[in-house]
């Protein structure tokens, strides 16, 4: 971890460079440029006064002769925890419907379609601890939880589509899972779907608590746009994003969760990495900040026990199929990151770079068959 | 493209911003330092009199009880072509070996193990025009070719396992291949491997040339570590990097031949990324320069015909498992790379993060087989 926490890796280029580096810096980075939104002055304001940053980004897509532009706006949420880490759990979870629930109102503010919080964004990300109380307490119903219904209030309320990333109960199996609740605009349930890549490293001790999902590669029709949810370390899987792409979605979300010794220097990466091989929109978010434990806990390094693990960096953005990205959220505040999406943008690029048809898929479906085999023999050339 | 083209983004970042936020900003960026590896002094002035950039760095791994480290050197070469397009075929191809042997040459000086060239080093990237003659007068025998020969010398005189990508004429089957040949430190030819994946777009009109290459994932054992080459278009796709992965590869080349205005966001996107994915080494090279043809072609952009198709940024670099990068070579100049690296990183870095165990590789083999299928019906959930 670093000594100070930067704000903004964006800002930090803005304020050194001289104009005509920073745009060919900017270019090589970032890519094509992403154009400001204008976002109303009320919901400025709101967010001002709420503590949180508000930014607002469009991609812009070719205009077609048969199509009309298919212009969604997605909200990403990133936030601290509200109180205490050892404040009841009741209170934790009202404490973040509540900061959730105004943030959304800004959201609907500025026009978004579709909201998606961050991984398991009603309780602190305690897997570090490995104990099960009160931890477990947190897990809920994804059909019937307090949390589903809170979402499907606000989907209603503000004709949005909600993608919820919970701590799963199914009472039903005794299971624990790391699900995303997706809920239509109509307030409806549409689904959920379960992570699939559990991670088993440092303080991600989450095959503790919950297994891989059991939901595949599930992909949501929407009113505006088909959506998948690649939850967290299901990002590093090339694999994952891939057969989202292949069932359909036209946006992924990656609602995470992951500090900056651990994973900044691939944030950037990956999820974009994804966007570009898949023809597709990518969304990254990120929680912010510290989250301190009553008991210490270690954190499988050799070093001392100790009450956090890390400074959760935020950075949200969104990543486009063309190989550019919007500029993130900080790594240090609440924020509400804005995107207006061109989904048009994503058959035009998949028409000009042709990675579905250049694919050889089925062959690597027989070849990954073969992989897979315990007797696998790889194919090495010696001399 | 830029009107300016800007030598280097590292260089830019060094001069304008102060210390300690570029610390920072390196460390979003590109991750964990890599340190500066001391070059011979003759190797620098060699690079000097010969006008080549040299640059040298180290990835270093940790320490083992029972393995000792596993350092090998890569070289990373990219360079412009040295005659114009139009001198006469035999002439290019000269200059281009002599071009080569004195950079070479200057990678024994620094105890280069492995050396990669760009992507058909040997001529121009004529691809754009669609003319077959006289470009496919460059192709060669893999086998017995004047270049494979020439690399077979350098292998032999310096010790040195040679990348050779160039374009292939397989004369018992009348066709021609994007091929890489790897010739072994003792001079023997280990094998080919051809390109896998060939684009369609602009000015890459590649498959008017040569087809899907039909080698597999073949992995060469060497005497400095398993290798495999993954040639230019191939690095869009994540399958590719992967099953070179299955196949044992520790260090997988990219030769490329790629220009800005079409890919230079995604550059230090893809290969990173499969380092990351794969827990192995990536070498990403692409060629410099601006080469000018002399019959006019149009790129298919609704432009008007015109008789070069932009800069080719090289920018070569090499990726690591951890998630860190090399600096590139300048966008602008010849150059050699020189990296050492320690293989040992790979498994460290596997049994931290544990990409292969939690990646479900089996369940999407059967995915990946059914959703080949043309009548595959994707899993869309609709309200």
């Amino acid at each position: 971890m670093a000594g100070c926490e930067l704000d903004s890796l964006e800002e930090t280029l803005e304020t050194h460079l001289p104009e005509a580096e920073l745009r060919e810096v900017k270019r090589i980075l970032f890519g094509k440029q992403t154009e400001k939104l204008d976002l109303p002055a009320c919901a400025v304001d709101a967010a001002s006064e709420r503590n949180f940053e508000l930014k607002g980004y469009k991609f812009e897509a070719t205009q077609e002769q048969l199509r009309p532009p298919r212009k969604v706006r997605v909200g990403l949420v990133q936030n601290h925890i509200v109180l205490p880490t050892d404040a009841p759990v009741l209170d934790q979870i009202n404490a973040m419907h509540s900061r959730i629930g105004e943030i959304v109102e800004v959201a609907a503010m500025c026009g978004v379609n579709i909201v998606c919080f961050q991984e398991t964004w009603t309780m602190p990300f305690a897997f570090c601890t490995r104990e099960k109380e009160p931890w477990t307490e947190f897990a809920e119903s994804a059909e019937d939880g307090n949390t589903t219904h809170f979402c499907q209030e606000l989907a209603r309320k503000y004709n949005m589509v909600v993608v919820s990333p919970i701590l799963e109960r199914d009472e039903q199996h005794s299971t624990l899972w790391n699900t995303a609740v997706v809920i239509s605009n109509s307030g409806n349930m549409l689904g959920k779907t379960r992570k699939n890549h559990i991670p088993r490293i440092g303080d991600f001790n989450e095959s503790t608590y919950y297994m891989e999902g059991n939901t595949g590669h599930t992909v949501f029709q929407t009113q505006f746009g088909r959506i998948a949810v690649n939850i967290c370390y299901g990002r590093h899987h090339p694999l994952n994003w891939f057969m989202y792409s292949m069932n359909g979605a036209e946006i992924i979300f990656n609602p995470s969760a992951t500090v900056g010794a651990l994973s900044e220097p691939m944030w950037a990466i990956e999820a974009r990495n994804a966007a570009i091989a898949n023809h597709c929109f990518t969304c990254a978010i990120n929680r912010v900040g510290t989250e301190h434990f009553k008991s210490e806990f270690t954190s499988g390094d050799g070093k001392k026990a100790h009450h956090d693990f890390g400074h959760f960096y935020g950075s949200s953005y969104v990543a486009a199929p063309d190989g550019s990205r919007s500029p993130g959220l900080s790594r240090t505040r609440d924020g509400l990151l804005v995107v207006e999406l061109d989904l048009n943008m994503n058959r035009q690029i998949s028409d000009k770079w042709s990675f579905k048809m250049t694919g050889r898929y089925a062959e690597y479906a027989e070849e990954l068959s073969a992989a897979v085999r315990h007797d696998f023999k790889p194919n090495i050339v010696k001399e």
